[in-house]
């Protein structure tokens, strides 16, 4: 089982200052997250539909993007700013109106220079997962 | 060589009306479409960067998808609600602060059911491109 | 949970008959396939290695391809040709000689026209993945 | 203009002593590659078809995978084993039997860790691409 380098709190508290923009609408909020895995959850707004009332699909793909830095910080902890080399989305299902959006992100190898995950996307309670991403960070020098 | 189904006209007041979020602050704009092939441009804002001052990668996924969105309605016209089914992006080199970023894109493939195309996105006036997009799109029944 | 719509027993026959190079060298098994998930060995051969020692790239993608068929022909029956729309990799750990391969596959969406899945990659009783996959298959019509 | 670090007969004269298995059957040729691009050919041969008269996936991706390396290779010289990290293959069209394929490869990153590049694969003389891909593979240090 890893350790995780980082709290919630330490998280929450760093992201705040290095990123306040994935926080400005105070709607992204990390639940959990222990070194190997991490759940973030986006609150509802009607800022995240395109038309036809469904979640857009650069507000996952923004979501998911995140979740995977956050994953990883935790595991590492903040020795520098990791830049995502690649991600890959499938779009599966239509997230609903109103409902929050959660993005629980698994790392699936940690090496020296690359870093990659997968998240599943979600739609409120629904276990059916709305769409699913794979990514690939790469890792700065210590 | 294609036809378009669609004027740069009559895509932006299709879009405008369908999609204002894209438009909401103004800094898209298509250059041109021709039923193959797109050109956005997205002015520069401090609001598309993140820490370090290098443009964001949802930034590029959000112009990238959008484009591959436009050259899709170039070419079959408002035929209803065409949907992302896998977008795929490589993060190349940082896009430079001040810079517009360009968003180039070629359908690959038209089939009666996917849509295929590339994207290329650009910082300024540079020609390497900072991100590389695949992407398909699910097209609905006529 | 799904129900599958063939046993083991009856995707070892029809792919037998349909795809008879997958198994010409007698080495890919169907161990499990119950319409959501499937698993499959491919026994250990020189033949799968590339210098260095290590599971060549192609044949975990072919492995991965094949068992992401098999998963969908266990959903849906042999229902005509399914075809391979996307694949992606990552490359996560170098397979080690003298190991077989494993390929975990699991369904994570399954449309009328597009079922989208995943594929882990394991060499021997190693619990860590080698290679991770997802891919999108295109259904004919009925 | 980049400059190429090995000529077609320095490439092929690796290869064939590293990679022998990438030329086992005699069937792929490198018809050019200078640094930047690169054009194989895989000769028309029945072993690279799938059911249904198609060329098969896996025969794609191992080609796609080769041209990429060999493209680098090209560039860089024969300084180690870079391997793959990512393949993303989009399948566009069916290719015919009868017509050889070829792969032409394009890098469009070379950083010190990480080269990215895209590959277009085409059936015979046909304008229209069978498949595109795009791949990274890992450099290791010098």
């Amino acid at each position: 089982m890893a350790i995780a380098r980082m709290s919630v709190a330490e998280l929450e508290a760093f992201l705040h200052a290095e990123f306040p923009q994935a926080f400005r609408d105070g709607d992204i909020a990390i639940e959990s997250a222990d070194g190997e895995t991490c759940l973030l959850r986006q609150r509802y707004s009607e800022r995240m539909l395109r038309p036809g009332g469904t979640v857009s699909g650069p507000t996952l793909m923004a979501l998911a993007d995140f979740a995977m830095y956050v994953v990883l910080l935790s595991r590492i902890g903040p020795v520098g700013l990791a830049v995502t080399a690649n991600l890959n989305i499938n779009f599966l299902r239509r997230g609903r109106p109103g409902q929050d959006v959660l993005a629980a992100a698994r790392l699936l190898k940690l090496g020296k220079r690359l870093a990659v995950g997968e998240v599943t996307l979600l739609s409120g309670t629904s276990p059916d997962p709305i769409a699913h991403v794979t990514s690939t960070y790469s890792i700065p020098n210590a």
